[in-house]
């Protein structure tokens, strides 16, 4: 397979990985499964390295369209923090999910739901039925635990983990991650990274750094799903910016933005979800005050939204460029974007501002 | 054990049953765990007696205090629509009972996810690890099929069901349910009704119909709790009124007015959550239009949103009352309301406006 | 007329006055306006002395009943601070009130709109139709100048300023303010402060300390109002401890708890709104990062609620306590609480827990 | 001036004047007050030709990012109805058209304030500080009575009526307007129409139907303005599709869509506001139910959820095609993009998908 790098979106410079694993201490591990009618699986996301647990971190949401069956959204706007991994799966498999979240921090901690409080698991899903089988149910507690065990800093992107059966635009979806750099004060650089699970997209919609690919590639790539769209996207930022909960929430907002402009109104179907935390400081479950920790004014958030939306847009982009090809349930195939226009719509097709 | 009926609040009258079944076509269901350190269960309220995936009825939410782990409120909350019976059960056994939930609307509609999009399961939790062992993860699919199974419109309150190991105000909690009837506009009465999941409160405040017992209680009951407040109350309120989602969404909030009178104020850990659903009107799953439903004009709305208050004081009330005895995880004892009052307090005890 | 206390609520201590300005550097102005058909005013909040716009201070809202016509809501929703002076008025005077604001806040900082941003004015208002002329338009910029200039730590309750066309339960209402001392952490003590504006609440229905009076008081007091309820309270909350504009709308929530109390289901022609402010701390205009200041843990908020609660009920009995009676518009009158406790109802009247 | 027309966004078809008036019943009506330093307007918007208070429309609202002083979304949002004409104007002069709009309710129903509930204006604005001398307060009562008086189906566009002062993208921008055509249903053709102040954007992120022309734009437009963006968008939807309030409120969203595809991520000072309504039926002031009326499902909304997105997109691109260079405050200049596309670009500059 060609080695062509994704298209390149915006302005802004990216990190040394261009993935969400530029925010110091974010990892990211998948469990995929690959069997035949089953073609599906699991994403993690670590925000730090400790008891998540002890030691939350701030975060903040945005409902883009709320057609989705996701858990611990309600929570997180509450409170303002999270405090499980963040797990990526498919829609069938949110509550097993959810359980194998709970007993993964019993292990760390065997007072919860006795002296401690109970853990607010955090899981978000897409519906990746054209390929995967999901009444097949594939996805058990181990493979949660085994998407958390695999958490680095250098991970895949495609058709893997939780993106393993996920279609955008009548093509292969799946992970994609990237990352901006910003200097929203004097002397301080930020970094805002993003990992997206694709699943979303009318084909003629798609739309690349400007250049609305939908209708060459409508001409050139038959579909075979005939059937409303039933997509969604989780768009997961992190950033090592000093936020707070509210901040967040307004940061996530803006990862609508980066969609908007791959050819998505957020379509009635689609569960489009985005959620932001930070790494700057912790919200420790003891304890009854937070030491004082200087954060970044409101008026000094412009660079970190034009960076959620810019890394939002390049994390899609190459969801879509890292996916390769997967045949599934009924022996339904997704094709490579990346395949369908070097090899139909040639080299020379117009893609991005690189 | 003593007949009296419970303390009554308010000034609206009952439906026959002073419960949420007086809503004509709504039932629950029960399944009971009673094992030794076992003490929970399973409580399923059908909205009516067909498809609900196929034919849904408008729902609204109202989240009092999002300190909870429910699942399915994103969805209700931007389409509108209950599609999945409602399960009520302890916080640990949620990703298990949305599990049940798709598996069981698979048994009716097999293309749910497949031709069908996936089924948004509604599944709400109470902490109920004081008297039960959260960590034995005991409750199992199976038990929310039988609890749905169950389902009718005569059923019992008190310690059954997801009730079984509730406490509140530092006694027995657990499931109480209630009716009013009122008539928002000429010629026309409208029935609202509220099953209540109670599992909140400090000990001092208890409220019943203005009386605050919470002092003389706290002297005469010897307390084993001394951790913090670790509750939640959830509130279903249905209604045979017909209404959209968006004023059904204002029904629910009302649950809050007649929780604050009990002696709550939504204390941070609590998850105070409240679903109005109606049953005037159904939204099916397929077609493009609805048929023009006649609905009340927010103007009528008043009798409603007080029946509402009133329905969820009640119930709390009738949970509290209903409540028997329960020893549970460690030997740890609930005592129950009516028999603290009749045994310890006397018969006199002023009690509601009787 | 009489000196007796209004009736005490609740189980916390007050602070040395009871008002909303034992939260230190809150200051509160009336400018009343009693000209025959002309009952109506204008009441302020400052939160400091200092120069608001450029010396924001935090703060959250709770909707609780949105049928209302403030301006100013919107930008405290994102931005979580409150920039101006905090207005009350009456419905027709919202306008004026704002324009007022802005004409204020340039005699401080002239460049407001021009190197500076715009300010947004935050005026809250009830319909004091029953005995205002509304359609007099009489309140006047100068007026809203007049309360601002007013300002003091110690100030009148009842039928003043903004409170003295207003009505509540079919007597008269207006101005109120409480407040509760409370200990949210080892060697910490907070205290919150309420001040409403009671105009809401069907006669039958007026419940003091838990003692439903409506029955009483309708067979004593012959109503003249034959409509519809109009009503509204704003319950404007101050506090000294530190929190953030998240946790301030939790708290501002818990004014919901204390109104239900006294008889209320957030009527839906009643704009039933709150706002909790910290003094703790200040949100500079100008620079990128916020100095860091030690916040309370969501987990310390329960007293605070509760104090919340409690000084949002005692500020409403205190408005009714304190207002005496007003005539007004088409020789229409409402009639003292107080009044006509002590002559009608007799001194033995129960009211409270004194 | 050239007669070029704008370049064209999307792929549907725009219904006979591509403007919000395509949506029948619909008006717009302008006041521009161009006099030296004032360079402020109103634009008023009636979504029928009756009395609106009596006869509301229903109504959803997206705050897209609320840094904004609009009047009336509160009880939109509560209420999901609209009972005032829409009013756009400058910051600074909300206040006063939040009054005309009472008193010209009053005009048509005298009993507002008495028999009747008060009116809920509804006023939008942005800042046009730089080009309008703001603190002139010029815009008076009487203004918002001509820009009503002056309502039709043919309206103009650019620098004129609330967009006479505004800027967007370092250039002139103002009112513009669009409409698209869609069928939801079989048999069904709607009309969504969006009119916009625009009055936001940095002069680099401009971009028209996915063509970055910012750079370019940078390069040769010399600015003048080195303060930081104060910007600001109202996005105004009409539909003749038959919605309720909730799914004009997810239409409203859409909104943000098209706003990102020009550029914007929704920046911190920018009060981004979108409000939709629909024609299609009306809800009465008086009487305790609604007919019923057969409403679009949520299933059929995707071609709405698209249209709203593009023609609020072509509405930006009109606003700015249509501004003619306004020369205000302090000598302040802002061009005409299409002079600069014209007379710098030169014509063979790509623009649109023309």
């Amino acid at each position: 397979m060609s080695e062509a790098a994704a298209p390149r979106i915006g302005v802004l410079r990216s990190g040394a990985r261009d993935s969400i694993a530029d925010v110091a201490g974010v990892r990211v591990g998948h469990c995929t499964l690959d069997q035949g009618e089953v073609q599906t699986g699991v994403t993690a996301i670590l925000p730090h390295g400790d008891d998540l647990f002890m030691q939350k971190v701030p975060a903040g949401v945005a409902v883009i369209n709320g057609f989705g069956k996701s858990i611990g959204l309600i929570q997180v706007q509450e409170l303002g923090v999270l405090e499980s991994p963040i797990i990526l799966t498919n829609t069938f498999a949110v509550g097993t999910a959810a359980t194998a979240l709970t007993k993964h921090a019993l292990r760390q901690q065997s007072e919860i739901g006795r002296s401690l409080p109970t853990l607010n698991p955090l899981v978000f899903e897409c519906n990746d039925g054209y390929l995967n089988d999901l009444q097949a149910f594939a996805v058990a507690e181990q493979h949660v635990f085994q998407a958390i065990e695999a958490c680095g800093a250098d991970f895949a992107q495609g058709s893997v983990g939780a993106g393993r059966g996920m279609s955008a635009f009548g093509l292969k979806g799946g992970i994609g991650s990237a990352s901006r750099r910003v200097s929203p004060a004097p002397g301080l650089t930020c970094t805002v990274g993003a990992l997206v699970l694709a699943n979303y997209g009318r084909p003629d919609a798609l739309t690349i750094a400007g250049h609305r690919l939908g209708p060459a590639l409508a001409q050139t790539v038959q579909r075979a799903d005939p059937g409303p769209e039933k997509g969604s996207i989780i768009m997961v930022l992190a950033t090592d910016a000093a936020l707070d909960a509210r901040q967040l929430g307004r940061v996530a907002k803006r990862a609508g933005a980066g969609l908007a402009r791959t050819g998505s109104e957020y379509g009635h179907g689609s569960g489009d979800i985005a959620l932001a935390f930070s790494t700057a400081h912790r919200v420790p479950q003891r304890g009854s005050m937070m030491g004082g920790v200087p954060l970044l004014q409101d008026g000094a958030l412009d660079p970190l939204f034009q960076a959620a939306a810019e890394c939002c847009e390049q994390a899609i982009v190459n969801a879509l460029w890292q996916a390769s090809a997967v045949t599934g349930r009924l022996g339904r195939e997704r094709l490579s974007l990346r395949e369908v226009v070097e090899q139909r719509l040639g080299r020379d097709f117009p893609l991005g501002n690189q």
